[in-house]
Formats: structure tokens, C-alpha cells, sequence
């Protein structure tokens, strides 16, 4: 049997199902700044040599299995068949395999299977098969009835949107039964699977030769063609490295809400005046998805012909992995506080029937009115919104490198950076400075002390904190914007007043202290004359 | 065999051990405002009736055990000793219940035991054993020793910190085996346990009865003897509320230092100058301990002569319940947002080392000059950390409320406030206004609708506002004061931006959202002209 590789057609552009030509410019999916390119697969996949094992092979005819055909699973799967692998497709419902095979991938090369048994017969060897079920207990059944089908050395993964520490267990687990397991972070919603998601890809890392050309092809190109894929590192790096991702995309999202805010608010600017302002924001340093996206659903009109936007019930809801994000920060003592808010935000957002009451009852400033220049303000804003950006990423990678440190993960930076670069939701031009950034300095301890970032916080900083100063006298909450201000003042500041926690702490709970000049040393004060005993209690603070 | 009540002395004060008067004023354990009185047990604690249990009841002499030896443990015991208790001391190591017998507790009526097996013997039925041991392992093994030494209707109290969660997890393990068990905050530090502590307990509700008289005695007292001890709820209710009181703690402590931060470098004011304001301030709305111990550290005068303030260490330690209260909020979905930042806080804070080094490569803001009125915006400052504080417990009580529909805990609002009115870290005058609103309208909704909160917060606005836009513009890190501002100005919105965020989320990922004149229903909207599927991936935001 002859490599997979000769005999099919190699590049395939979105020929199969649902045919629908890749958007050169943004929309849904693809933003300008994505070059979409497809890259040949290396090293080629080849079926094992020798008889017995080639007629085994022969009928084991697929390159990879996917279980679960909701949307995502679909689209990965066309994908996929575009780059020319043979994929076997498989759900929990059996009907819609049939389905599938007869509309979304009729005319494809992929095949479908009516039991697991019949999945895993029709895979080569070692097996590759991707789980896109729901995250939690689906996950753990579909691998509980998989294992004894499979043979040491097959390979499941999880692209769902599992916790980490449950692919961390899974990935014990299975290795000690011989079987590689990963979990993948994957993003892009629905247009990234189809034509590029962002891969994250982690777990047992021998699996990563036998489904790096997949996932590498099948991946966003960003550049000159580099995939948005790469192997994140051990256990559950893949889903944490994911989680952090989300984490980061509740703070931008959240930085344009406060910017909206002012503009809508302070500046009084109408829908289409504000969309301009994003697009044209969009060929600055903040060129990214979420701020193209955002001036298009400003310019979007009803069907009455008004902006669909303010009709929009300001309640917004969440799926958890912001939060998982700010609570493995509080967890690991890293102080990722922008994320915190943004999730906060959407939390405060959703009382709205409260907040409607409280609108009644509490009163803002006096003065609402903004008499400045207001071209000069929006700028303001916008250098605002950039600065913003730059703590919430520091934070963000602050947040794997305790990661990396807890867990013992060897993670690359710059390729994180170029994996987030294209395909997923956060993607933008600033992500490809961010590689840069680690490229030059992979031992960067923090983004803000990288060139390029320093000087772009220095300039921004001015109107950073007019902006600011403004929204706070006229009664605009900006909770991202305020506490990434606060994180950039603190973090500069070589004496914080938390001498004043400790001196407290070792008040009223002999907690004791360090002074400046010996740390490492612990000391009691009896600040009172009448005792107070070091080895005391752990009752407080 | 009478009453114990009958035949022992009833009002004993710090008569025992280690004599150390009761603090008139201020200090390690009460402040002034915290009234000092005994009031008589009721109702009696009597033995059981009948020859045989009679027999047996000379045996056992004392009202309650303690187990745990540490400051807290032996001032607890001390501190029932003076209100008239038997109480029987165990310690894991046994040779400090003979040590703590000869010295802290010579003289008293407190006795000891070798063994649980004696310890328990000793005990009056039903009977009570106090855990006071580290949070976690010890208590779940002295719970299993305990149980089979026990009988039906016996009753432990875990008086640690431990995880409200654990509580709820032994609270019904051990209903199932016929233990009462409760899970008690207790708040004050050593002085607190020796004097008169806030406790928190919470648990099987059959065992109050039981423990009231014991605990209400020992309790702080305010205003006309209120002890600040009530029954919270069932299950880990205690340790929540503790927990929560820990997370206001973290927040009160970090609006101090913001304040302090404020003083020292906007307004250059002197140690003794900045003692000065807050014993001012100690007589406003803002009295408090924290703002007492504040000013007594801002004085107080190493060996050199020198303030020993500013010779410490500016890196802020934490054992966790800030923490936890954080996540909880996270978790529940409730924007408690000051003590997330309070933490974060901490956890910068600690990055010493980082700081150091950025504070050489990090610009500030090139104006850091202040050129207003000192006195007035010393005043600012005040009102900012007041109406911050308001917030910070107006989000406080939205967790407890959260906590209780969660689980479906009855919690009384106005009685924890009257708990942590004394005897604890954050014991305040204002916990007494908390009270009095709480009490005024046990629904409310929220403290900042109370008519009292509402124009406290009204009135100190402009100043709030102040304090931070200067604050924003010379470079002070304020992630308390802003929070709280942010917060105020979002809960007041009706309309908030985040219907942005709606259509975001519908965008690039069919979320769907719901229209204002609709709430309930929920739509997905086709903004591309492309497509996109409203049954379409869960896989972001």
C-alpha cells in the first residue's frame, strides 16, 4: 500500500459539503491580517510495512476518527478533509453520522462508522482519534469505552473545552494504561474550525510526531505560513494554556465595552461615528478580530432599519472559562486582576433587573458634561483601550509562567503568542509583537519590561490616566481600565504601603515581618507594651 | 448533684493563670467602643437526673472539653474558666496539658486529661468537645478518634478556620452517625479568645441549645451586653460567614494602606502626622480597630528612635480565606470586587524583587506634584475610604445572600453584622449601622439602598472622586478605591455596555442574546450575511 500521501490531491480550498469560499476580508472568521495558505503535510503518513500488517491496513483506511458532529465537530472534520486526511466520523447518535456523510461531507472522502468498533477497525495504526464532546463527564465515558478497543501507543485527544486538571488525570491515567492522551485547546468558534482554528495541543507528548502534520495543517497560517499550533507542553498545559486565552478574550472584550462607554457617553457619539472610530482604530496597534468585529456590529441596522445594538438586552453571560482564569490566578498568588474584573463585569452586568432599581434610588456626579476637545479624547480612549491591553497580556503570561513553575511545564512563550496570533478570537497584529518580544528574550520576565511594550505603555500613559480621570468625574465605571492603571502603578513601585498589612498583621496577630533591610528573617513587635506571643494563632488575615 | 450554676462563682474576670487586666482602651484586643460586661449563663447547665446517671455524673465534672493547646486554645479555655465553665483541657502532645495545668491554668477550675478516652469522661452529657487544631487533617482524625468514644446527641465544635466546605462535609457525615457537629468562626486573635471573641457558629442546629450559654458568655458584648455570638445557619454556614469576614478584613486593610499610600506621597505627610489623621478619623464614621491599631503603628518608635513603619518590608503575606472568599465570589457569580483586588494586592505586593526591577526601567507620570488644598484633600482621602468601605461591605453581604440561596442557608443579616460588631478584626462602629439596616428591613436587597448607606455614600462622592482622579493622575496605585468606584458607578447604570459583549459573543460564536424589550427569549442574529448557526459550539466566551 502506497503512502496516503501519493495518491490523493494535496491542496483542496473549502471543496467539500457546505461550500463557502474562505472571506478574504473580515467577517466571522478570517480578519484581513490571516493569511490563509496551505502548507503540505511532512513527514508523510504511511500505513506500516510487511504483509499481514499491509492487509490489516487495507482495511484500515482512515487517517483519523472525530466523535461528536455538533458544529465544531463537523467543521474540524471537512477541514481536515480539505488538507486531503481521510477521516472517520462517529456520534453518540448514530443517525446523524448518516446525516452528516449525506449533506455537510457528501462528496468528501470522509467515512463513517456505526459503532466505536467499527471506528477504531477502520483507523491505521497508531489510532488518532478526537474527542469533540462536552466537556466533563462525556469525555471520561467516551475514553472508559474506547480503551479496551484500542492498542498501546493509539492516541485520543480532547479538543472540548475540558479544565485542565481533568485532562492532567486523563492523561495519568490513560498513560499508565499505554494510551497517549491530549488535550487540545481549540479556537476559533465555529469559521476557525472550518478554515483555521488556533490549535493548542497538549498532554503525552509522544502523540505529538503522529498528529503534528494534522493539526499543523489543518491550523490557522499566519506570516509566511506558520501554523497557530504547536505542542504547549505536558498534562493539561494544552487546556490551561486554552483557559488563559478565554480568560484574556473576557478582557478585551470588556476594555472595548468601558472604551464604548466613554465614546457613547462621554463623548455622545453616535453608532456610525463610533464604528468608524473602531475601524479606524483597526489600522493602528489594536488591529485585531474582536475590534473589526465590534465596528461592524456598530454599523449593523435592524431589520426597521435602526442599530441593532442598543436593542441588545446588557446582561451578558459567561461558560465559565474567564472564571476558571481567576480563580487559578487567585490560586497560584498571581495577581491577574483585569481578568478578575472582566469577569466581575459580566457578573454585575447580569443583575439587571437590580441595577435598574438602583438606577432609580442612587445618584451619580453633578457634572456629566465633557467641555474638552473631543477629538482629543477619543484618542485618550483608544491609548486608554492600548495600554489596557498591554497589562491584561502581561497578567496573562505572568499567569502561565506560575503555571509552568507549579507544574513543572516547560512552556514557550512565543510560540503561545503565535498560536493566539491567528485563528482564535483574540487574534490581532499585537500577538505577533508578543512572539517578538519572547523571540528576542524567551527569559522575558515580564512583558511590560520588553522594548517595544515599555515604550508603548510610556506613550500611551498620559492619556491612559486622563482618560481615566475623566470617566471617574463624570460617573463611568471602567473597572478594566482603572485596575490595569492600578497593576502598572503598583507593579513600578519599588515600596508599596503593604509594609502597613504586615505591620497589622503582626499587630493584632503576631504574624511578625521582614524588615527591609533583612528579608528572609521573621520578627515580632510588641506594639502594644502588653504582649502578644509569635507563636501564636493562624486565626486571622 | 446541683446544678453547676448553684455552686460556682459566676462573674470572674481574667482572674486565672496569666492575669492581664482587660484593656480599657484600644490596643491588641478591645478598643473603646467595645462595652465590657458579663451577663449571667441561662439556662442552667445541669447534670441528668437519677441515682445511676447521678453516679456517673460524678464523674464527670466538666461543662466542656477543648482540644489544642496553642495561645488560642489555652485563651479560650481561660476565658470560659472566667465565666464560671469546667472545662477539660487535651492536648495530641499530652505533656502541655500538664504544662498549661502548672502554669496558665494554675489556680483555676480548669482540669486536664491523658487520653480522649479520659478526656471524654470527664464530660457532663450531652457532651461538648471544642476542636481548636490546624484547618484540614487534624480535624477529620481527632473527629475519627472522637466518634467511636462518643454517643448520640454528643456534640464537637471545630473552632479552626477550616473550609466552610469540609464543614458541610463532617456536618453531614456525623448527623448520620447521631454527633452534632458545628463548624465555628471565631475572630479576635489571642486577646479575643481571652477577652471575648467574635464566634460565628454554624452547623446541626440541634446542638445550640446545647452550647449557647457557653458561647454567648464568652462572647464579646457591645452596646448593652449583645454578645456577638449567634447561631449562623446549618451545614458550613459559621466558617462561610468567617470566611467572608476574612475577605473584608483583606479589603479593610488594603483601603488603609491606599489611604496611608495617599498621605504619604500626594500630601509628603510625616509619620506623626499621618498617626494624627487617623486618630482623627478614629473618631468619625470610620471608627474602627483597624483605624485605632493604624495610628498606634504610625507612631510607634523603634529601639533608634525611628518610625518602624516605613522599615519594613512591603510584601504581604496571607493564609488563604481572602482568598477564598474570592473565589467563592467567582464561583457564585457575585462581583465582589474589592476583595479580589484586596488579594491581588497581597500577591503584587509580594513580587518584591520584580517591582524593584521594574520601578528602575518603568516611567510614572511626569506631574506628580500636588498643588491643591492638603487639608481638603486629606478630607478626599477620608471620604474615598469610607464610601469604598461601604462598597466593599455592600458586596460582602450580595456573597452571604448568594451563599444562602446556593445552599439553601436561612441567614440572619442584622445578627452577623452584630457578630462582627466586636470582639473581631474588622469590629467597627459601622457594623452597628449594618445591624440597624439590616434590622430596619430584613429584605433589603442591598446595603447601598439603605436610606443610611445611601447618602453616606451621596455625601462623600465628590471627595471619592477626587481622591482618584489625583490619585490616577500623579501615579498612586488605588486597585480598592477604584474597584469600589467602578462598582458604585456600574450598579447605578441601568444600562451598562455590555449588550456589546452580547452581540460579540452572538457573533463569533452564536451565543444568542436577548433584546431589552424581550428579556427571556433568546435570539441569534446573522451578522456576517454568511451564516452562522445558532445550535453552533459552546467552545468560547
Amino acid at each position: 500500500m502506497a503512502c496516503r500521501h501519493s495518491s490523493t490531491p494535496f491542496f483542496r480550498l473549502a471543496s467539500s459539503g457546505k461550500p463557502r469560499p474562505w472571506p478574504r476580508k473580515a467577517s466571522h472568521s478570517g480578519a484581513h491580517w490571516v493569511a490563509v495558505q496551505f502548507v503540505p503535510c511532512s513527514p508523510p503518513l504511511c500505513a506500516p510495512a510487511g504483509s499481514a500488517a499491509a492487509a490489516a491496513a487495507a482495511m484500515a483506511q482512515a487517517d483519523i476518527a472525530l466523535i461528536g458532529l455538533a458544529v465544531m465537530g463537523q467543521n474540524l472534520i471537512l477541514n481536515m478533509n480539505d488538507h486531503g486526511f481521510v477521516v472517520c466520523a462517529f456520534n453518540r447518535t448514530v443517525s446523524k453520522v448518516d446525516d452528516f456523510l449525506a449533506n455537510e461531507a457528501k462528496g468528501t472522502k470522509v467515512i463513517g462508522a456505526h459503532s466505536l468498533e467499527e471506528m477504531v477497525s477502520k483507523l491505521k495504526k497508531p489510532r488518532r482519534i478526537v474527542l469533540l464532546v462536552k466537556a466533563g463527564r462525556a469525555v471520561d465515558d467516551f475514553i472508559e469505552k474506547l480503551v479496551p478497543l484500542l492498542d498501546t501507543g493509539d492516541i485520543i485527544v480532547d479538543g472540548g473545552n475540558s479544565e485542565y486538571r481533568d485532562t492532567t488525570r486523563r492523561c495519568q491515567n490513560l498513560k499508565a494504561k499505554g494510551i497517549l492522551f491530549v488535550g487540545s485547546g481549540v479556537s476559533g468558534g465555529e469559521d476557525g474550525a472550518r478554515y483555521g482554528p488556533s490549535l493548542m495541543p497538549g498532554g503525552n507528548k509522544a502523540a505529538w510526531p503522529h498528529i503534528k502534520t494534522i493539526f499543523q495543517s489543518i491550523a490557522a497560517k499566519v506570516g509566511t505560513g506558520e501554523p497557530c499550533c504547536d505542542w504547549v507542553g505536558d498534562e493539561g498545559a494544552g487546556h490551561f494554556v486554552k483557559m488563559v486565552h478565554n480568560g484574556i478574550e473576557y478582557g478585551d472584550m470588556q476594555l472595548i465595552c468601558e472604551a464604548y462607554h466613554l465614546m457613547k457617553d462621554v463623548l455622545g457619539m453616535e453608532h456610525s461615528e463610533m464604528a468608524q472610530a473602531f475601524e479606524e482604530w483597526n489600522k493602528t496597534e489594536l488591529d485585531s478580530f474582536l475590534i473589526e468585529i465590534t465596528a461592524n456590529i456598530l454599523k449593523f441596522q435592524d431589520s426597521d432599519g435602526a442599530h441593532l445594538l442598543p436593542k441588545i438586552r446588557d446582561s451578558a453571560g459567561q461558560k465559565g472559562t474567564g472564571k476558571w482564569t481567576a480563580i487559578s490566578a487567585l490560586e497560584y498568588g498571581v495577581p491577574v486582576t483585569l481578568i478578575g474584573e472582566a469577569v466581575f463585569a459580566r457578573c454585575l452586568s447580569s443583575l439587571k433587573d437590580e441595577r435598574i432599581q438602583a438606577s432609580k434610588q442612587l445618584k451619580g456626579p453633578q457634572k456629566t458634561q465633557f467641555n474638552g476637545d473631543k477629538r482629543s479624547f477619543l484618542e485618550d480612549i483608544r491609548k486608554a483601550l492600548y495600554a489596557s491591553k498591554i497589562i491584561s497580556y502581561a497578567q496573562g503570561f505572568m499567569l502561565l509562567r506560575q503555571a509552568a513553575t507549579e507544574f513543572g511545564w516547560t512552556l514557550n512563550y512565543g510560540s503561545i503568542a503565535l498560536m493566539w496570533r491567528g485563528g482564535c478570537i483574540i487574534r490581532s497584529v499585537f500577538l505577533g509583537k508578543i512572539k517578538d518580544a519572547f523571540d528576542g528574550n524567551p527569559e522575558l520576565q515580564n512583558l511590560l519590561l520588553d522594548d517595544f511594550f515599555k515604550s508603548a505603555v510610556e506613550s500611551c500613559q498620559d492619556s491612559w490616566r486622563r482618560a481615566i480621570s475623566t470617566g471617574v468625574q463624570v460617573g463611568i465605571p471602567m473597572p478594566c481600565f482603572t485596575t490595569a492603571l492600578s497593576f502598572y502603578d503598583g507593579y513600578r513601585h519599588d515600596m508599596l504601603p503593604a509594609n502597613l498589612i504586615q505591620a497589622q498583621r503582626d499587630y493584632f496577630g503576631a504574624h511578625t515581618y521582614e524588615l527591609l533591610a533583612s528579608p528572609g528573617k521573621f520578627i515580632h513587635t510588641n506594639w502594644t507594651g502588653h504582649g502578644g506571643n509569635v507563636s501564636s494563632s493562624s486565626y486571622n488575615a
